[in-house]
């Protein structure tokens, strides 16, 4: 009798560049425990998944123990849900198509569900955030990428091979700027980390207005964010056309799939008003006319720290739960 | 006993800038009995509600009777099936938000369903065409509008308020061509009839070469492809631009759908090889890398003639069946 009032737990691990986050979370979207290693360590993906899975047999024996847990849910850059594997990830060592899903789910005897960042913030929104209780939105999170996804009627929205939500290599500006995926005119481009550099780099050189800007050596969108906040005109004018380009892109995005909200969420995202006010005026000039001032655009209400586990930790729950060795 | 057997048949109706048409029609796509008359001769909405229904009753008395109808699906440019109504339709008399479906629910006492002609086309093609049997897919349909639908895991999109899929108002080209909708660079103003008589005067204009097209008065889409098949170079330039465009736009929407199948129909699909080729030739060099080579386009396998009443009664059939009279 008393099993049956366990709430189980999940496990939801975020993959990022440089560091992977693990962590034990219950129902309510509560950390119970967490921990983390750098993923650079590993280049080679078979020692990753030992250790991996080893620091989580570690991390659940000592909190609560393998009955409590349902399932894992992966966030890891590139990562397919509906293959299971990684693919072809610009931004990881492992190359090629690496099958992390049936890797981990053979260590542990459990079920694993793997998303891209994107799509497991969109189900960490869904279940925890800005998004709760809706059925139609869209997740935007913009980094050192620009990923996204969408919810169908109250579902993600995959796609017939789970690649749905490429909209950082929609072309914006067809023959503009090279992206890093080969072609032309990427949204990402302009509107990810090195689009926002390379952009505050033309405001400086098209104009002769001093700039705080001018004086920091390697430019990142957290330092233009900074001159802002101190008022710098250049930079103000740097993510003002950032906003406008991402404002154009959503309109269009909107237009296709008519969302209750958009949640802006990633790196990007912090530079707040600075990027959202020019990029909701070029929202409303954009959309579809029926859906002007009917789409809500906000940036993501989780906390920092703990949005890419929550996020991880939802895809864990949308999977069927499975157990090797019950 | 008997009743239990009785197969149901829906009506459905397409309401055409010029002509309705309305078709009983069986479960399996047969078209039991059909007849049409000008739209423009009703520019009174209650005058056509009127006759309209005046005219389903009559045929319906015909041909099996009231009985054996289960709903009425409706296919009308600027509708919307989550509210029911046709909302602020650029190229229909009746102006403002008219609702159409309650109209004709109140006077026939049956379940009705209304979408615009691109939905109602991408369920005609789920139920009886091209994309029978697809969970993901993407209809678009070219003509004097650009309208598309895309179906996410084997349900039709509709997004927060019904308004999904309005390609034709996405930006294409910043700063481009005047569409109707009042904004610039939409694909409708580049791909969709009138934008197709603007690049073939274009072409004209920039070459001296001799070309069919020049001896047309008011040139359009159906002469040009007519120039196209007698080898007309300027011509097959027309839609070779046209073509470059709508893969570039179907590249940046399979992106963020990842759709199994893209349809095309509409007038402006019998242009055939002369558009579809150039349009796959720039998908494919347009879409997201892992999906390249994966997405089939094809124009609508349906029957010209059938086509439009085919979709208004897939619409029928989505609709929960009511009748107030029994």
């Amino acid at each position: 009798m008393e099993d049956s009032k366990i709430q189980k737990r999940v496990v939801g691990v975020d993959i990022s560049t440089e560091t992977t986050t693990y962590a034990i979370v219950d129902v309510r979207g509560n950390i119970i425990a967490e921990a983390d290693f750098p993923t650079t360590d590993y280049p080679n993906i078979n020692d990753f998944v030992t250790v991996l899975c080893e620091r989580i047999i570690e991390l659940v024996e000592a909190n609560g123990g393998y009955e409590s847990i349902r399932s894992v849910g992966i966030s890891c850059p590139s990562a397919n849900y509906v293959t299971g594997n990684i693919v072809n990830a610009p931004n990881l060592s492992w190359k090629g198509v690496v099958p992390l899903s049936a890797l981990i789910r053979d260590r542990l005897g459990l079920a694993v569900g793997i998303s891209n960042d994107a799509h497991a913030a969109a189900l960490g929104e869904h279940a925890y955030g800005a998004a709760h209780g809706m059925k139609d939105f869209i997740l935007v999170n913009v980094g050192v990428g620009l990923g996204s996804c969408f919810f169908s009627n109250g579902n993600e929205h995959h796609g017939a091979e789970g690649y749905a939500g490429e909209f950082g290599h929609t072309c914006l500006i067809p023959g503009g700027r090279r992206c890093g995926c080969g072609k032309q005119g990427c949204i990402e481009a302009y509107v990810a980390s090195k689009g926002v550099v390379v952009t505050a780099h033309e405001v400086m050189e098209e104009s002769d207005k001093p700039s705080l800007m001018r004086d920091i050596s390697n430019l990142t969108p957290r330092e233009i964010t900074e001159c802002c906040k101190q008022g710098d005109e250049l930079a103000i004018e740097v993510y003002r056309r950032t906003g406008e380009l991402l404002g154009l892109g959503l309109a269009n995005y909107a237009s296709i799939v008519n969302p209750e909200a958009i949640i802006i969420s990633g790196g990007i995202s912090r530079a707040g008003r600075f990027l959202m006010e020019p990029a909701k005026a070029a929202f409303e000039d954009h959309v579809f006319h029926n859906i002007r001032g009917k789409v809500k655009i906000q940036v993501s209400s989780l906390d920092n720290r703990e949005r890419d586990v929550l996020g991880a930790s939802a895809v864990a729950w949308v999977v069927k739960e499975y157990s090797l060795f019950k």
